[in-house]
């Protein structure tokens, strides 16, 4: 009976491993993923180069409109060096949604945007748009960014 | 020890259900998105209206750049039906990253699309950008789009 019990209990902790249901809360993974979009909107906002790009996976890309795709860190840090240069940027964004995969590996967050800057000859230019942003699970717990997209709400510039 | 034998068959059972990754194939899943990219792309190009908001999840939304967020099949069907009405639309895309959770409920596609209509003028606008699709799968089996969000790599009109 002893042998019985044991096996039994090694089958249910093999399948309390195999199952992430059962492993951690969907829930908790969701409040993940918004902490983590938002601990990246602080380092963005501050202009913090290396943090932000560190927050990319290693395959992460950043689809930035009126850019073609930034495809890996070294081209990420290209297009947010270019982005920071903006004068007088200012920028925040907000979660609306967010899940994670039951699995627990796999999410995303989308929101909304605002931003200043000034043009050359200083007047400000403001924008508002939205966002989807993709996060993978690291080995360490993290949470990278995959694919970060976004656009902007307003009218193009020059349209009446 | 036949009461023993069908006590751990049950349990194996209840295993191999609870675990998503021995269950199904993630790369069949992530063929599986990329399908269901490709033929939302089909009846889009052929401006199938009932079919294009059909793809979309009963939460589903459109993000569309130089718009807000068309939350929900009807602001999608107004959306799109205002897309269509675009003179000579020719729009096509395909897909160049596809992945699904290995839970296999949540996933996504992102490529890259083309498109040209005439201006009033009669005169052909080029566009060409990129997309990010998160795809959830209903209870039929079906993969409906959860978020759609895409903008152009070209400058903003008007830019020199």
């Amino acid at each position: 009976m002893r042998r019985f019990t044991s096996f039994v209990v090694m089958l249910l902790l093999l399948c309390i491993g195999a199952s992430p249901s059962l492993g951690q809360s969907v829930m908790k993974s969701a409040e993940a993923v918004r902490s983590a979009d938002q601990e990246w909107m602080k380092v963005f906002a501050a202009k913090n180069l290396d943090k932000s790009v560190a927050a990319l996976d290693e395959s992460g890309a950043v689809l930035a409109s009126n850019a073609p795709i930034a495809n890996g860190r070294e081209a990420v840090a290209k297009l947010f060096t270019g982005f920071f240069a903006l004068p007088d940027l200012k920028i925040s964004w907000h979660v609306d949604r967010a899940e994670v995969a039951k699995s627990g590996e796999l999410g995303y967050t989308s929101g909304a945007y605002e931003m200043t800057f000034s043009d050359p000859s200083g007047k400000t230019i403001p924008d508002k748009g939205k966002y989807v942003t993709i996060w993978k699970k690291q080995k360490d717990g993290s949470w990278k960014v995959l694919l970060d997209i976004f656009n902007s709400d307003l009218p193009p510039a020059g349209a009446s």
